[in-house]
């Protein structure tokens, strides 16, 4: 593992939920490598963790601060150093989401080095890469892949390793961003790779394995995307799935950001999806659709689920409201 | 222009003259901004330039020397730095396309500030990047793709640059690698930007631009080669192309440097493109093909363009063989 867990999850002084999207991904998924919160005065959000200090966190075992929250632009705010001063010398390493990198402190730096810790910037992580080879490796992988960006492929990638893993497959959550890498304790952040290098990464993260083990890679943007579909092209090939799971927000409007680009059919990116993993795998194979029904009701959701299933004929459920077994189910059957 | 021309090509002690591709690309694209090539012993090659030293260069003009050549693994040998030096102190700026960094010798940087020159690391450039918007901009771009890496998008932008301009249309080739840069004396190394902002450096590459006016965006890659197809992605995007040239090479056997890996047919590369650019340009055409027969006789060459040709209804040539006025005839009727 990268980034040593347990954590201590710091939340500044932010009064947006949103903003703690981070810290709340990670409690979410590993309640039980999250030993407290830690909190700013003015902070007006809970993840209804025991609040701590720095002390009673390190007493608790804590092993990493993890800044959870954004803020807008990414600045690392002057007010929040003494807390990370504090952790650092308490010997804890501090991992940051922030653009703004810790190791452009020098002060931070210094102390670090002083206290024998790290300091982990996950959107500047480079590790030392080659450029994809689309050879054939043992082992299954399954890649989530979307309609747009935000629409739960990480959420659906991690509560199809719980589903897996609760029928006793062999199966790992594979880490392509930032909130994934928290949660997972390691992975690269595909989007801050060298262009050339988005393949190579994916194989890198989900190298050879068992012949019965099941890599689930968290997928990035959408082919869809005018901004991103390179690095979800990359991705695919280098990921090199056996099965895909479409992720799609029922009724987003338009794509994320983007007012001027319409949503694409499922039908549409479905296909397109398939015939970009075929040049790296050929027979790779739609498992079913997560869709994030949110805005709407259980009945409605139910309806367009329905709607969905039926026109693939394939599991089609919100893994939020509804749970993702059927597409587990049907994995370890189809293998 | 960002690398101030005219060069002075120096070709090291190279012994292959395909490693000297970058400077010979220079050559024969701006024979007008080579004032000569300059050599250590044991150099073998020669592109027909006048041999010079660092004086001579200086007196007939020389702004900038470019290291021309490749060797094994991109490192700069210890017997070219003195070659370097005299050009700095002479006044030169220096442009590398090696893996190693010009930057990273503290020698070079100090000589270079004292000189008042720079040093392009051209593999190294990361300009300042927004993410691609998709947003619809005025102005006419045509982008190459291809079957694979290296079948000849380069040349054959720079070919229709030439052609389009002959017949009085304004055309500006865009440079995307290395090679192309130099020629340009301006562009982006895609595959070296961090892969979120693949598009948005597409994007920056062929700005807004008068109605009758032609950006040719040199193509990188290819949508189905393993290594590299989310810069292919991004690029297409990004360019947003109203016309793609399709570049292939006749009797590849197979993606290069990877022999497990099939060529896909034209028929399915063209529609994987097409389909591709359809996301943030929807009346995107296809102009031609532009194949490399250099394997073949004439005959044989003839008889394939005039298969693609009859196949697609659309102009199918080799540029150095055959030029390329069809294609930027056929351009300039349609718009």
């Amino acid at each position: 593992m990268l980034i040593p867990q347990p954590y201590l999850l710091f939340l500044g002084d932010v009064t947006d939920p949103l903003a703690a999207k981070t810290a709340r991904g990670i409690h979410i998924w590993r309640p039980e490598q999250c030993v407290g919160e830690i909190k700013l005065p003015g902070c007006t959000v809970s993840l209804g963790l025991d609040e701590l200090d720095i002390p009673g966190a390190k007493a608790r075992g804590a092993k990493t601060l993890v800044l959870g929250t954004a803020n807008a632009g990414g600045y690392l705010p002057a007010h929040w150093l003494e807390t990370i001063k504090s952790a650092i010398k308490a010997g804890m390493n501090v991992a940051s989401g922030l653009h703004h990198r810790l190791v452009d402190e020098p002060e931070l730096v210094a102390l670090a080095q002083a206290s024998g810790v790290e300091l982990f910037d996950l959107r500047h992580m480079r590790p030392a890469l080659s450029v994809g080879s689309g050879k054939k490796r043992s082992g299954k992988r399954i890649l989530t892949v979307g309609t747009d960006c935000s629409v739960g492929k990480m959420y659906t990638s991690l509560a199809l390793e719980a589903a897996m893993r609760a029928r006793g497959m062999k199966a790992d959550f594979r880490a392509t961003g930032q909130t994934g890498i928290l949660v997972a304790g390691e992975g690269i952040a595909v989007d801050a790779v060298i262009a050339d290098f988005i393949a190579g990464a994916a194989e890198a993260l989900s190298p050879a394995n068992d012949d019965d083990h099941w890599d689930i890679v968290e997928g990035q943007g959408s082919l869809f995307h005018p901004s991103y579909a390179g690095v979800s092209m990359g991705l695919m090939h280098g990921a090199q799935p056996h099965w895909l799971v479409m992720c799609h927000e029922m009724g987003r409007p338009h794509m994320r950001h983007l007012p001027h680009q319409p949503m694409v059919s499922l039908k549409e990116c479905v296909e397109a999806n398939l015939r970009a993993a075929q040049v790296t795998s050929e027979s790779v194979q739609l498992a079913g659709f997560a869709i994030n029904t949110s805005s709407y009701s259980e009945e409605e959701a139910l309806a367009y689920c329905a709607e969905v299933r039926a026109e693939f004929g394939l599991p089609a459920t919100d893994p939020v409201r509804f749970g993702i077994d059927e597409i587990a189910a049907l994995l370890q059957e189809r293998g």
